[in-house]
């Protein structure tokens, strides 16, 4: 079972190459997916990385540019004819939903399963819950409404100490309590701190998703605690000048970024058509940054 | 150059596999591209197999099912950022028209080039008409209003007997007429038949896309005279009764109309994807009609 793993779908910007595909990921968070954006052919790479259809319940759209966002209808169709049931619920902006579910009402009319639009804004706000993860939106700098979406664990639990609990004679019942924190109270009312009690919890993981976006220094303080971002990087330093008027960056700004928010590890991707390869791009991000990772179609990365 | 060439891009059925991709074909005649269907992934496999953006200015499309139409989005954008010039025309049914045209003028507001809708409708006429090629549609019956598309060259000039031409001292100003069937008459008012000065003219290729379609024998009369025949073979025998109630043909049936309309050469292809492989659809048909060749991916056929 994977604990917390992105799968890279689509790498590529606008155009889609035969190098790259447009934008898709997908996180497998305890075995359920949740997808970030839907460029054309995201379903059929889906089944390419054998990323099972009935385990995705979200989607999460980040701007309603069409290689974020092209692949969902026929993704939404083809899940229909799986027969899948249940919700599924596309995180999108609001005028997406309505265009969307306009198109489904024609296309897609008798469908096994319930499409759930949730509205979302160009701010930040938690959208997404429930027992060990948060989603949240965090806006970007781009040419129309565009938010990243920050995926980040639930505080886990306090590790016992088995021998301890066993000298206190903790009873099982207060057991769930302790881990959350709770001191202990013996029978002849003497306090045991709960720090004697338990070890501190397993640290959590959070992945910052930030497409597209131009170099915007106030997203390194939105993102700090982040630990790993994928962050666009349309381009490398010799097209720079082109990157702030199309509302994109390159990969040293990229890098920027990831340094200033502290983070431990930065994913590259969203690159131009015009490169032939991305070695610059990484060659470039490794020197504001120490660990770069260069996304690309099929990978997959365990967070955990 | 090629002269009238089938580029198989989908062969594949409502729900895209690992095998086969949703229906797309382009036709390369004398140069000039001209689509049929553009299911999801259609502009990717353009490019996979070479085909040039740049002339491509028609798209015919079927009925509006999103197998068939799904990739029709990505491809007319990717076409701009390619900056194509000119004008592509899309043949579309006018729902169709008006969905798209909405879609366009959100997603791909500024454009390299002008997209002209014409409107088609489920009936036999002639819609498209240059100087050596015609299109009609012919009228299927499926589920939803749907079309087929002949390709046919227009009657090519006759061959000059050179000899003759000569003997008879015809003047260079007159060929043309010679070619297109006219006598000839001397200085003398001898009238030379046409027959002695050419002979016929190259056949015909005629070329038709008929997908997606019920078994309907009025459709093997439709289509007496066209030399190779597209009919789609969503199933084979073992699954027969799913064929018609859905709209659809075994490869059997494929083959019965392709012998009722007497036709040279039959492809099969819109392979359901329950099936691992056609073998079936294949054997089957060749029991019903001699010349048969199983669509798929990639696949270029020649028939000039």
């Amino acid at each position: 079972m994977a604990k917390f793993r992105v799968n890279i779908l689509g790498s590529g910007s606008a155009v889609p190459s035969l190098r790259h595909l447009p934008s898709c990921q997908i996180i497998d968070f305890r075995d359920k997916l949740f997808m970030i954006d839907c460029g054309e052919c995201a379903q059929l790479t889906m089944r390419r990385m054998r990323l099972k259809f009935s385990r995705l319940n979200h989607v999460f759209i980040s701007h309603l540019h069409g290689d974020h966002c092209f692949g969902l209808l026929g993704l939404l169709s083809t899940l229909s004819l799986h027969e899948k049931g249940g919700t599924l619920t596309v995180h999108i902006f609001e005028e997406g939903a309505r265009m969307f579910q306009q198109a489904l009402d024609y296309f897609c009319r008798e469908r096994s399963y319930d499409i759930k639009f949730n509205i979302i804004k160009p701010e930040a706000a938690v959208i997404y819950e429930d027992d060990g993860l948060e989603v949240s939106t965090i806006p970007l700098k781009h040419r129309v409404p565009c938010v990243g979406f920050v995926f980040k664990e639930k505080p886990k639990l306090r590790h016992l100490k088995g021998d301890m609990v066993k000298f206190y004679n903790v009873p099982i019942k207060q057991l769930h309590d302790i881990k959350c924190g709770a001191d202990f109270v013996t029978d002849e009312g003497v306090v045991v701190p709960n720090a004697r009690l338990t070890s501190d919890p397993d640290p959590v993981m959070s992945y910052a998703y930030c497409s597209d976006t131009q170099f915007d220094p106030r997203l390194g303080e939105v993102l700090k605690g982040v630990k790993v971002i994928y962050h666009e990087a349309t381009y490398e330093d010799s097209n720079a000048a082109k990157a702030a008027p199309r509302g994109h960056s390159t990969a040293r700004e990229a890098a920027i970024i990831a340094r200033m928010a502290g983070a431990e590890k930065l994913i590259l991707g969203h690159y131009s058509k015009s490169y032939e390869n991305e070695d610059q791009h990484l060659a470039q991000a490794l020197e504001e940054f120490p660990d770069v990772t260069l996304a690309t179609e099929g990978l997959k990365i365990d967070l955990l």
